[in-house]
């Protein structure tokens, strides 16, 4: 006998990507960024007291928010501190989204969440979890989103629209522009994934700043990809109080620790030599990027820590991943559509990228 | 215009009590225990490296689960590691009760939460959130848990019991008959909260050891409390393995990040240590239970690390509340049935109970 609800039994449940124990693995597979947090992360963890362990933290991480205000130019009552970006997800999904108390889902049950199709596997697990139905836009063939992308979703009674940009996997980032005018025709909430933002050119911070014209976006920001702080779990978003606000009624009383909190504000406040190491990652994703087009395979111009890059002949991107692994080269295969012949690899540091290179290499070298 | 779902926008979010920053309060309202986390927690969060937080964490914490396994006497798979007690209840709600898509709901709406009246209020907000149906059972006048509890359930259709025990706020220690009978009466899962159970005489452990004649038990644990760590935010269950693994698919994909897991798996292990922070608070709760029925107190006995104490004549409980806090003294007060004329007090070190009772004396000094 089972005990759990019907969508929860039937639920496939997140599978996050391979974590290896070994220390000499080439791991380009989870977007890590490749170089360690800021020296301040680690003293601010060290620095943290028996005694402010003992007791309760920051329900709402007062500092960190008041650190993050100032960072992005809002107030604090614009941001909310997550245990990573994605108790942020989850919780965007449980405030707006209508929860269903049957399952399957009837065609035609709305108020469920809208999303790009490729997107980030995430989603669909939380909205499954939820119980909400999901709405799937085809991206267009250069990876930008759908110009009736808005209308798709109001005709569905969509409440939450979900949108990572810079976009996983492609790497393209949308135009602020673009994302303002979803916004506007969106009769629900927008919620913009910059969880690579910090490797992109812009951000879309000005359309959660006091005075935008548009009072239904919400950015999700982590310090996992660009503060290289994936072990600590820690996000925030970015958005009109309202929105926040009812986002707060949703959250464990006491969501982030008193370490996290300490390291994350560290990890703000040091952001300009976290930066130095976004400098380096970019420039390697030029490099690494060219290459790989030097070798014949298409790769779409990426803003992110990670490119796309297909797989062309023998072996094919299934092959060549398991090929690549047995080489202890991990990258990241997704068996979907769009994505079957292509290959999502991190960028590394250059040796590691150089090892990437090298075997690719030898693993093409026979279609010669 | 509010974008939340119904029952969000309606809902009181949870109050957490206050949790002042001024050093020279003494805090008895939050039931911290009063003496610091062992130094083996100090020592293994220093010794976190800069490279596990570059990285993700263990998705399950495979250490922690293993040490928590070896000390109660289960396998690996009775353990599901949470981001502090607060989202394992929240994800028993999300795992076994329905949601609703309309609010409010409607009397005879079935398939929601089961607890006892009164009991930890931050069930109710869970619920609320979830948007899922409680049925609350009144506890028998020596806070007993009602005879025909489960039964009361069942009728109702209720797929999960919440039952804190030791209860809160009146630290009564039920049975482990008495809860193997409502497993083995109740159709849904129960969830004992056994958030306080290092200061009482017996734990629940075996109705969730392998050959267990139950399998709808779960067990919750936290760091905050016995271990010094509220701080932290760890938590855990112990249940079924089948129990276990339908949680987990409801569990955000990196829920408790590499310090937490490292500071938690070492307070395991270090729990003789922390045991003697166990029986100096508990020889101080038989004493403050003394003093106050010498006063004429009415103090049910507890075995907790707090006690509840009616307050007769004047000034009334709430007077008594503020008048202590005026006094930089914080016990809680709770507006509700049964409890308007009494006070929940944390057990803290013996000069702050000393201050407690000094402080008592004199704002009943004129009754006499």
């Amino acid at each position: 006998m089972s005990y759990e609800r019907f969508n929860i039994e039937q639920l496939d449940a997140y599978t996050p990507g391979e974590q290896p124990t070994a220390v000499d693995v080439v791991k380009l597979n989870t977007n890590e960024n490749p170089y360690p947090p800021t020296d301040a992360v680690m003293q601010a963890i060290r620095q943290v007291t028996a005694e402010s362990l003992r007791r309760y933290p920051s329900p709402r991480a007062a500092t960190f928010r008041q650190t993050a205000a100032e960072v992005h130019g809002v107030t604090p009552d614009h941001i909310l501190a997550t245990n990573g970006g994605d108790e942020l997800l989850r919780m965007a999904v449980t405030t707006f989204c209508q929860a269903y108390s049957y399952a399957p889902l009837l065609p035609g049950d709305r108020g469920g969440l809208g999303e790009t199709l490729p997107t980030y596997s995430l989603y669909d697990v939380l909205a499954g979890i939820h119980n909400t139905p999901v709405v799937k836009v085809p991206l267009n063939a250069d990876w930008s989103i759908a110009a009736d992308f808005a209308e798709q979703l109001n005709d569905a009674g969509c409440r939450l629209a979900l949108v990572v940009n810079p976009h996983a996997p492609s790497g393209r980032l949308e135009t602020v522009d673009t994302l303002r005018a979803i916004a506007r025709a969106f009769r629900g909430v927008l919620l913009i994934d910059e969880a690579y933002v910090n490797f992109a050119a812009r951000d879309t911070v000005d359309l959660v700043r006091p005075g935008s014209d548009v009072d239904n976006v919400m950015l999700l920001r982590t310090m996992s990809k660009g503060y290289s702080l994936a072990g600590l779990r820690f996000g925030y978003a970015i958005g009109h109080p309202k929105l926040i606000a009812a986002m707060d009624k949703c959250r464990d009383s006491y969501n982030t620790d008193a370490l996290a909190q300490a390291a994350a504000t560290a990890a703000l406040r040091s952001r300009d030599i976290a930066a130095q190491t976004w400098a380096k990652v970019i420039a390697e994703r030029m490099r690494v990027t060219s290459e790989l087009r030097r070798r014949g395979c298409e790769v779409p111009d990426s803003q992110s820590n990670f490119i796309l890059a297909a797989v062309q002949g023998t072996p094919n991107a299934r092959e060549m991943y398991q090929r690549l692994k047995d080489r202890n080269i991990l990258v990241r295969y997704f068996d979907q559509e769009r994505l079957r012949d292509k290959l999502r690899i991190t960028i590394g540091t250059p040796a590691q990228n150089d090892a990437l290179l090298a075997a690719w290499d030898q693993l093409t070298a026979t279609r010669a």
